[in-house]
């Protein structure tokens, strides 16, 4: 049994022994992890869904060892108990230890094996650091290796983190839509390569923005998918050394059900341990996504530029004042904010990749910088969907009058006269539109090349923004 | 009618009147772009698949206006003709603009209008130029843009790598697979974080090589069916201004029959127009398959470093001499260009993520070198799996002796006697063990912790690389 | 002025009125910032040396404008007194922003401008928000626009960050160089593409890790020379509106005063206000020295691979258990930590080069996650230079006799002998020595290509890891 | 001797024998490596000064052996005029290697020695293959390894691409300082986060993109001063076995003297062999180069978009026709060209990243990538900069009527007014302009905050586009 006083009991490991605060409910390693590990600042308490995995699958390891008779019901209970706290919320400022670590997050694993056996001995009667009574490694980690508990946690906290991010993009999309809606009525020029092109509707153009959101979050579902296999019962190397043969399949089921997540034991658990592909598809999928916010950011703010001097098309609502020299100046700080997510997110891939690279043989080594950097990736890009929706998107309004007079004034109308009056003609006639500061109807009608009721139906708004049905042209007219 | 003569035709655009070679099949187009574009020096015709791809968009084109009684059917059949041609493998030299370009493609679309329609033409019994009877735009591009064209033809040509890229990823995957066959029997010490770790077959470490790929496949077949969505009948920008109403639909259901590649149209063709999230996404995946090549190349490396200060538990077959001044040294080439070829897939990614991001409004103007990141990521993975497998792969042989010396010496085999004389036990015998040079089995006797048949029974092989039951331990021993 | 009561203020701006906290230091452009940039939790405050910089330049900025009789004396001296009270470390908490924002760094120049005036305010003996005696941007930010105040900020944090770094680079380079001198007499076998090669000491290789850092530090110092140029002076776009043609020369000089950095006014301020090339080269050296430090590090993990079936030349110290399952084992802890730090900073330095690459016309925008992501690099690799050379360096020891064994059994000895017996029959002993097991002094002598004496003489310790001098060998030996 | 007959001649190498086509000046090595990398299709030749480095190279260290007695005049003789040809632009398609190969450019390097070889056996009389009087290894490559050979040459070649580089970009600088001469006189309105911001000219916008490429220049040729030490001399790992003591001295000597380049030798050769840092830093100045080139062809995409619902304030000329469906369209093609190039500069160097950071104990073995990637920069950035000044920038012409609109109906102005009637009141004008669409004037007027002559001062054209002095303004105007 360790010794102890009023303000720190001793605890041992293979380095010796050392003081930990009586307070505490981690123990040796930890202290030794946060020693070791004065990286980041930012501790694993930062992101609760991984917390909440590492305690859900303590329970579920207990839940089985105990089926199996390897763990007396009284500890399980005690183990259970803690872990259930933890789940709700309780304890996770006993997460002490850098995000960023070596080991391969041993210390993420000892941190909760200490936290939850401390916590449990309370439980149970015991003193802090009585660990005769239960033991850190060989009852709360029974049958466990970090190798196994570790990549099982960020991926349980990787799916919460999906479904967080989810519900964002759903907000964000639902705003695009209304937006397609309500502008469903605005003709406006459309643009290709910054240059003016052919007819289209506002709404057509903001229908784009929801249904890229949409395709993205139906490929962030694929995802999940591949997230919910684990190796659970792989312990060290994925050999299952040390653990019961029925253990992973127990383990697993009670993981399932206490997390809700319908979780299944990988096919071969040596690759699975070994294998970080789904982390690094994740974040494929997550710099996808970001470069499509980031693209439709760059979109609204050429849209609302100007006022006077830009394309004025629409008007993103003013959040604060733009400059602290310019007065009256409104800029558009909302995508601009979306956009350096984004630029995160690319970045937070490049740190992905070099990680999972770096793997070698029986393990990854690297991933606690996969895991800060996915969750770093999850909670801006939720946090900027929410907010692009709520302080940006949700306020646009349109500037009907530039609309119609940017498609009025525009010389790739003719374009919609292509199947009438033919390529080499309607090009003579663009240049001689840009050339006079003429519009395409006025040059047409002068060349005779049409009627002016011709003229109109070919122009007619509704016809310019859909296909529609031409009657033969013969060659080289 | 364009003037001619024995060495070269006047063509006229825009810019106006330009000398073409008349052996020349493309047109002042395309002369244009190759003046324009000197960049790269690889031409399109350096990726066979995107000329075959704009060859059947081009066949399928004319073939639905021909339906629709636009085109007549002499200038169809003509057109087909010529897009047959090429599909075969002719006139690819005339493929002649640089992959790299600006204009969102338009350059490498009007190559193919140009070198189609002067093909046509001389079917038809005229003269290369003589466009009056078949006109590049009016007619092989009729109802079509390169908005449409290009991104489809993208699609088309990254389908059909996929395919090859399959091809050669199962012909690797069966290598490893044998390889895992015929190691089967050959114990050996798994590492962690290149740490003495725990026993585990020479098979299974070379199985989970054939898996990873396995995955992989699956998750490239996966991408694949996002890259049957195309865009064609879009047009400019989406709203399908110049084409027919049921032109789309008929274009597609053709297109699909020429290629054999089941296509689908996409549901909005304006955020289709626009979006490059498929392309990310296929990139994404490369990117996955080449974090797991790369990972297999630096355990290969690792395995068979030496001969006789490294690991030595492998030898690579010796493909060339290693050394223009050590003597008789044999290097790993084979894995280390494999390496290279994955450091040049991310970086291809980082290309596409910026290209993609680039994108502006109703386009992106950025998707050449999107596809010349595709195109030779696809190329080199495709070789390096190819290399891989015949070069190195299928000739490596194991070396029992080194596989046997390190499992009988090793510390880490104390792991499997956790659950029978407990970790902190455990943790002694290894200090023990470490410090005086002993093996774990003479320190176990030594202090009596187990009897020597105990041992026995605990370390035996076959029990060391799978899970296995143990009883109850009370807590604390 | 404004109406406040015991809890709150009332301050305005153009979006309207806000209650603003009375206890705060800020006011209502900061209060709008923090809500509209709820992001990813980090404010400004993380970054000391950024709000000492903001705090700099305001004061730099009252002594210029005083000095040009447009700031009256008294506001002056409340400025700057309120300003030197943060840079001696108080009111950092009032910096609420987060360091993700929009806006270009409005909101940081904004929560400057507003904690300086009200503190300011305060030193009058006026209340907080009595913005009539003292104005936040008529005062505090007099002649200054974010555009100017924020670039030349970053400039100066990261001029003290690069101080930091240095020092912490030259504790890591004095422990590899302690390590180089100790381990001078240790004869090794070099190895290249984890083959072995020839002979060298690892004294030699513990000395290039030292090199190579001292080369990183000589770029890291000229890169800080291409920081010290500021645009203070270019208000909105660099063409200085609002200030006086002198402010620009004193304000800049008496910022060089009050930070002890020399700092030049750049020449163009128009080209300054809006380029970035500096942090990405600064991000671009951070890589370069994260490459490095990632290299070595992957060398220590090598190197000290084992215990019995790695490599297994040197030992680092013990740090912690190294694995919840496997007891005895200890991990390469904190070489792991610092090759994930490298990881991060090869993903900030993608996101510097999108957020470089973004900026529009006059400015760039994105200069807060430039901001972000580089003080991050540098932080933790300062944390990371400084761990590596305490908790790892300065412990390591080597294993003699694995050195020398190596040595001997060495094949590529071989290469010694090939200005004396020809690199043909160099490579034919090399494969006799492999194929036999033998050593290459048994087989030379064996062959009768030298005599014993010569061989030693030739394969003498000292001799192998330097040049010397042969005399000439005919062709064809 | 080797066999051979008409069509092949025997060669063997520690793989056994093989046949070399008899027209071949490689020999066998070269086959080999021919035949195990059939990966990119890019040969060595695709880069001349490569071949070029190389051949200059091996005439160095001829010459140094030569000078030592170590090689006889004849050999060295018969060596320099092969290697004089070689550099003259002669046999280079006989460097047949893949530029992707394994084996740390070993290849390469026999490429090298057996092409000058057999070239020298024929001036010296003799048959290819006859090496009995010339050996590749023994003579061509004396006291050499590829390892020493290999990285020097990507240093000469390196430092010939920036030389033309720099060419280019000087064509590029001096085309936007013509430019900015020619539009010095053209008011318009800067644009801050794509917002109307404050006056300058359209020369000062130009100017800005000269300063930018001069001060890249200035990075590239402080760059190009650490391209300039090499390892010539340290042999397999740096200590410099096989080597005589002084040659390293006489080879770089006699390098520097044969290339023009001013070399020298590493201080620590070891590290040198193994360091690759100085590629990450020359792909870093690459980078930040790409990112102006992007950044400003951004600018020129967006200054030019229209032709009338853009920004049109510029006109880019046209160099093709833009749209194969929309006539008339022109595209800011050769802008959009660059940008793409740039993009592939930023892959590019993640390439080189990785594969820096993959460098193992003694060597790197993935130079070879870190040259394709790097080598593509140089000439894609090289063609870039010349074709966007020779078909870009050059023929810009400026749109003065619009330039004028814009400035007369910008709200912005009002910052001009900030030090006269303060940024409060300023703020409420700019609030007023712009809900009423009047103009800035307009509104002070009505509003008797300045006299028409007052304001006529404070809105000079050359007032608002530099600094200038304004008298003290009381606390709270």
């Amino acid at each position: 049994m360790n010794e102890m006083n009023d303000t720190y009991r001793i605890e041992s490991d293979l380095l010796g022994e050392r003081e930990v605060p009586n307070a505490a409910y981690y123990g040796v390693h930890t202290l030794r992890a946060v020693e070791n590990f004065q990286i980041s600042g930012t501790t694993i308490a930062t992101y609760p869904n991984l917390v909440i995995a590492l305690a859900a699958i303590k329970e579920a390891a207990a839940q089985a060892n105990a089926e199996l008779g390897l763990l007396p019901e009284a500890l399980r209970a005690a183990i259970a108990a803690a872990c259930q706290e933890i789940r709700e919320g309780r304890l996770h400022e006993q997460f002490v230890v850098d995000i960023i670590q070596g080991g391969a997050g041993t210390s993420t694993n000892m941190n909760a094996n200490e936290v939850i056996c401390n916590r449990a001995l309370e439980i149970m009667g015991h003193q802090r650091g009585e660990y005769a009574y239960l033991h850190p490694n060989e009852h709360v980690n029974m049958a466990q290796s970090t190798n196994d508990v570790y990549p099982t946690a960020l991926r349980i906290a990787t799916f919460f983190a999906i479904g967080h991010l989810l519900d964002a993009m759903e907000v964000l999309r639902a705003a695009f839509d209304a937006k397609a809606v309500e502008f469903a009525g605005l003709l406006k020029l459309g643009r290709t390569q910054l240059q003016d092109a052919v007819p289209m509707t506002l709404g057509q153009e903001f229908s784009t923005y929801a249904v890229m959101l949409e395709e993205d979050m139906a490929r962030l579902r694929e995802a999940s998918a591949l997230i919910r296999e684990v190796n659970l019962g792989a312990t060290a190397i994925g050999t299952g050394i040390t653990a019961h043969p029925d253990y992973a399949a127990k383990a697993t089921a009670a993981l399932s059900r206490i997390t809700g997540v319908d979780l299944i034991t990988a096919p071969n658990l040596v690759e699975a341990t070994q294998d970080c592909g789904a982390f690094v598809q994740i974040s494929g999928v997550l710099k996808r996504i970001a470069v499509k916010l980031s693209k439709t950011c760059n979109d609204l703010r050429l849209l609302s530029s100007g006022p006077r001097a830009g394309f004025g098309e629409i008007n993103l609502p003013p959040m604060q004042a733009g400059s602290s020299i310019m007065p009256g100046k409104v800029n558009p700080v909302i995508p601009e904010v979306v956009n350096q997510i984004a630029f995160e997110v690319f970045g937070n891939d490049t740190a992905v990749t070099f990680a999972a690279e770096a793997g070698q043989l029986q393990l990854n080594a690297f991933e606690p910088v996969i895991a800060a950097s996915l969750f770093r990736s999850f909670k801006h890009l939720t946090n900027g969907c929410a907010t692009l929706a709520e302080r940006c998107v949700k306020g646009i309004t349109a500037n009907p009058d530039r609309l119609r007079e940017t498609i009025e004034r525009s010389i790739a109308l003719v374009t919609a006269l292509n199947p009438i009056i033919g390529y080499k003609n309607a090009t003579s006639v663009a240049a001689e539109a840009y050339a006079s500061n003429a519009t395409i109807r006025e040059v047409v009608l002068a060349r005779g090349l049409m009627t002016e009721a011709e003229l109109e139906e070919a122009l007619r708004p509704e016809a310019l923004i859909q296909p529609r049905a031409y009657g033969p042209k013969p060659a080289g007219r």
